[in-house]
């Protein structure tokens, strides 16, 4: 199944962009007067009828709306960007197929790449939310500090931190249906003076099982954890 | 930490392979007299001093074994190759990070690509033992027709099918503790007679959540929820 993506479907912008047209009526070679299923990203999926297929400009008229019902739980990960841009790129697609509700890059002591093109995050973010069928595509925030990130929020909030004397898993401190905040750090992890802020504004300490994971392994890990909490 | 692998090293064989030894003398500039780590892949981890630090030729004395306490469950994955080889490769990396015992890829009936470079697939999940600091490294089996995997083994077998009528998920179904075998299809999923051969055979039907995903973040979701059924 094939689903098409234009965010702004509810102010009546009723055809699709350059490159889901040309997708649309070049590739999958669909017709005028055939049926497409659209979302905008925004909570809803919509059936809907090609009026001119136009491979520059695939216009449609909406047959029926779906909402997707909000969940109980929501999913927020801030993680350092890694060295290997592909890396965080995976873990964005991954996240999205799994189910995420936000992600924040965030810059800490150790983060060795400050720079990211977020409009690539949001392209994988996009093509993985109509891959796994989903109606809401997460929020990615520009590259936050790690300062900002832990003085704010009001969610259930963990701080990932490998040591000997963390015994405490992200599965035992997570309680379900919350708002999750899980901080995940850089390669060089976070340094004990991260460590001492996270824990000053309310961070709970995790550890994500006995194995040393990779900056996205231990994200994704992270936000499958959560998951299985609340469902599947 | 780095880790170095030598295989053989029970067998009497102290030194480093030719790309070890190069790692190990030129990359990490390692000297005559410095203490490294190793592991056999079998269970073992070895403390050792280097006797001649030869970039080709790196020789060792074992001064130290310690053994990896073996797990009270194993994780067994058969998964059919994606079209894209990368996707598979990331699947045995994310799961020897995470930690998984076996892995066979199988060719069924909608498997596209029946043809693996399990030599790359080797060299995958070696470096992921190292960067994950395990001492076991996880059999990889030749491509193997669906008919022959559904046929044998003892473990608690089961089958991810994604369909209406399928409300149990892995994460009730997998008593902790077992040996478990987790069948995962092809992009088109497996035929309706795979599945009644599989059923047959005594897998059971499961889901893994309500999301859609793809073959090798299933496989990855498969080995993870089981690992946090057992442990962290």
């Amino acid at each position: 199944m094939n689903i098409f993506y234009q965010p702004h479907l509810h102010e009546g912008r009723f055809f699709l962009d350059p490159e889901e047209s040309r997708h649309c009526v070049k590739v999958l070679r669909k017709k005028t007067g055939e049926e497409i299923r659209l979302t905008d990203g925004k909570g809803s999926f919509y059936r809907a009828v090609i009026t001119t297929a136009d491979p520059a400009k695939c216009t449609f008229t909406v047959l029926a709306v779906e909402e997707e019902l909000p969940r109980s739980y929501s999913i927020h990960i801030a993680i350092s960007p890694t060295k290997n841009s592909d890396r965080i790129e995976w873990f964005v697609e991954k996240c999205v197929e799994i189910g995420i509700d936000r992600i924040t890059l965030i810059e800490c002591e150790n983060t060795e790449r400050a720079y990211l093109r977020k409009d690539r995050l949001d392209k994988v973010a996009i093509s993985a939310m109509k891959q796994s069928i989903k109606a809401r595509l997460p929020v990615i925030d520009e590259i936050t500090k790690f300062a900002d990130i832990v003085s704010g929020g009001q969610e259930a909030k963990f701080i990932a931190y490998v040591d000997a004397e963390n015994p405490v898993t992200l599965k035992s401190a997570a309680p379900p249906n919350s708002a999750y905040l899980v901080l995940i750090g850089p390669e060089g992890d976070f340094t004990p003076v991260e460590l001492q802020t996270a824990l000053q504004h309310g961070f709970k300490k995790v550890s994500l099982g006995t194995s040393r994971l990779r900056t996205e392994t231990a994200g994704m890990v992270a936000c499958h954890t959560l998951q299985l909490i609340n469902a599947g």
